[in-house]
């Protein structure tokens, strides 16, 4: 875990809610909302949920991780390279390509059928359940909540 | 014209390429608009159309800069204080208000009807015509090539 849980105090000194609301608020203008699919809304109720589905934990960090790597692209793909909130994403999206590497066993065979699906689905973009229209800062709130729960414990 | 042409020069200055590329494009989402009214959209063959007409040019100028101010307006409606395209469109309303203050004579009895019938529309707020969505650079970018057409002769 101790390489993973570096990468997660970056991610919580990254994602602090003074830069979420610099970055993904302020310099965005009012009311900006990005499509993601309707499974990249992945909130704390839905891990709890999950968990009382007895969803492995290994398999909502999977979920968590796939959904975070792709939210973060489509806001990085509305934004030019010289738009002051674009630095930020590129940061967020290199600690979630390293933690990605630590996440090998994030597979088919090692992650529960039902989360595996949704995995799948965001990775390959099928927009089929439907797309949602969130703010920015909202997505990233959901993706700290959500990491609050998975690593809180672990990564103490 | 002296003080007049000192504000133009002001808004030159403030309304440089660079100035617009940076405040209005790069820190603006990719493709981002404003909605505004149909006459909003004042652009360069809409001047010459009109000075075909004969229209004069001081009904010229009070179209120009009534309908700039309300874009300006329109900008600065969708950006938090924080952000940073925001002190910039409040310096560009300062110096069209200052503007305003040359142009007592804007009124009805000495702008021409037809003219006059679209300034009072684009400050009543009236859509009636419909609105645009356009790119706050390209609202801009107009702004910049009429106030060309209009002062550079008589502010050399």
């Amino acid at each position: 875990m101790q390489k993973e849980c570096r990468i997660i105090e970056a991610l919580q000194n990254k994602l602090t809610y003074r830069q979420r609301l610099q970055y993904m608020k302020h310099y965005f203008p009012i009311n900006y909302t990005v499509n993601v699919q309707f499974e990249e809304v992945l909130r704390a109720s839905n891990i709890t949920r999950l968990r009382d589905q007895n969803v492995s934990e290994l398999s909502l960090r999977c979920l968590w991780l796939s959904v975070n790597s792709q939210v973060l692209l489509k806001i990085g793909a509305v934004l030019l390279e010289k738009h002051l909130s674009w630095e930020y994403i590129q940061d967020l999206c290199l600690l979630f390509e390293h933690l990605a590497e630590e996440y090998e066993d994030c597979n088919q065979g090692n992650v529960d059928t039902n989360v595996w699906d949704v995995v799948e689905q965001v990775l390959t973009g099928d927009t089929g359940s439907g797309q949602k229209a969130v703010r920015p800062k909202a997505l990233l709130d959901n993706c700290v909540k959500v990491m609050w729960m998975l690593y809180s414990e672990s990564c103490k």
